[in-house]
């Protein structure tokens, strides 16, 4: 744990804690391969949900260089099913069952310990999700999964995907506090490092088994983030909430 | 109560209700006299509200015609108090205090119905704001007064401020629905002449004293909306919550 900029001269209290949801709070691996291996394919759902999420990255790259109008993250998750099932070769599902599976990513379970730690985060700061998915992707989520958030942000609202500073700077000018004041919670360094580029303090949270218990996860923490946390109850414990 | 929306051939279920907050859901007028009266001015509470809430349309419109970029309603409502300090003379105040009154708007109480009609609403239906107050008055005044959204909407979300139809097809856009299934729920016909102008279903809740105890409210509802309540209470009633 590196706590420079908890130590800045401005000293300015922490306010709010902004989180990555998709691997940070939720389990997307573990919901979408149950789905798909529900619909029988010929594909098993582990390699399906990997293959389906490492669409995710160039797609959304494509929208923020402006190769492609903006589109919304649901809208891009069901493009990227349609390539998918053609690459294997599977034709025999409906539009409807498409829509379904493709809502799966709205019914994904938090992580054992998500609810408790952003439950007990909530009592001492502002917590909000900070993620790529779509507002109503995001709300439909917290409403089953019973996520605490203040509010949701998302990269809809601010007409960019992350990693584009407007999120990170966009989120502390919602709340009205200065950059210092956020800390950005993701399981992914990348996320980490433009937050860090704009002023934000950094938790990683450790996700072994982001990818499924059958890929390892080549993600680690850079130590110049503010805090590393094996789950968001250590990070309430380590922030003394 | 005239229910042609909720019979049209298409007969798609209701499935959001959107909110206008100031006046509908929270007593701005009570709020604001309390902490102006509070403050000894040589004006009292009950008119300098009226007169500060007054400033808000024309100034919202102004950024709407593009005559001026946007403006956060916080700030809006800070050069509005400077505005109205200086036509009554009001020269002793310091920014904090100032900045401490603007921040009354975030701490305002729910009218006596608000979280208990809310609350059933929202077992039955997906339940968000649609006010023009930016993202961080909502999210705070909702965390201060508990108010249960589902999520937040804002004119900040869509980069305009009501009566826009941006807002009213944006919330059927965010939550992936059509828009007459949605329910535009506020205390001011014109918000809601506006949403029905969009294909939304209308709820007018009576708030007679929304401008305080000694002023008579003038808004009135159109027989053309689709619920006339008085309370959030009785719209639950109504809807079956």
């Amino acid at each position: 744990m590196n706590t420079d900029t908890r130590t800045e001269p401005t000293e300015l209290p922490l306010k709010v804690l902004a989180f990555d949801v998709f691997g940070t709070v939720v389990d997307w691996h573990s919901g979408i391969a149950r789905a798909v291996d529900a619909l029988g394919l010929s594909v098993a759902g582990d390699t399906f949900a990997r293959e389906w999420r490492a669409g995710y990255p160039p797609a959304l790259a494509r929208v923020n260089a402006g190769e492609r109008g903006w589109a919304r993250f649901d809208d891009l998750h069901l493009q990227m099913l349609d390539e998918l099932l053609a690459r294997h070769g599977i034709t025999h599902l409906s539009d409807e069952q498409k829509r379904e599976l493709n809502s799966t990513w709205e019914q994904l379970d938090p992580w054992p310990d998500a609810i408790e730690g952003l439950t007990r985060l909530a009592q001492q700061y502002t917590i909000c999700s900070l993620s790529n998915g779509n507002l109503g992707l995001l709300f439909k989520m917290a409403q089953r999964a019973g996520l605490p958030w203040d509010t949701i942000l998302s990269a809809e609202t601010f007409g960019v995907y992350k990693p584009d500073v407007k999120l990170y700077l966009g989120v502390a000018h919602v709340c009205d506090v200065q950059p210092q004041q956020v800390m950005m919670v993701a399981a992914h360094q990348n996320d980490l490092d433009a937050a860090r580029g704009c002023g934000l303090q950094t938790a990683y949270i450790e996700r072994p088994r982001e990818f499924g218990p059958n890929c390892p996860n080549p993600d680690r923490p850079d130590p110049a983030n503010t805090h590393v946390a094996a789950s968001l109850i250590d990070l309430a414990t380590q922030l003394g909430c």
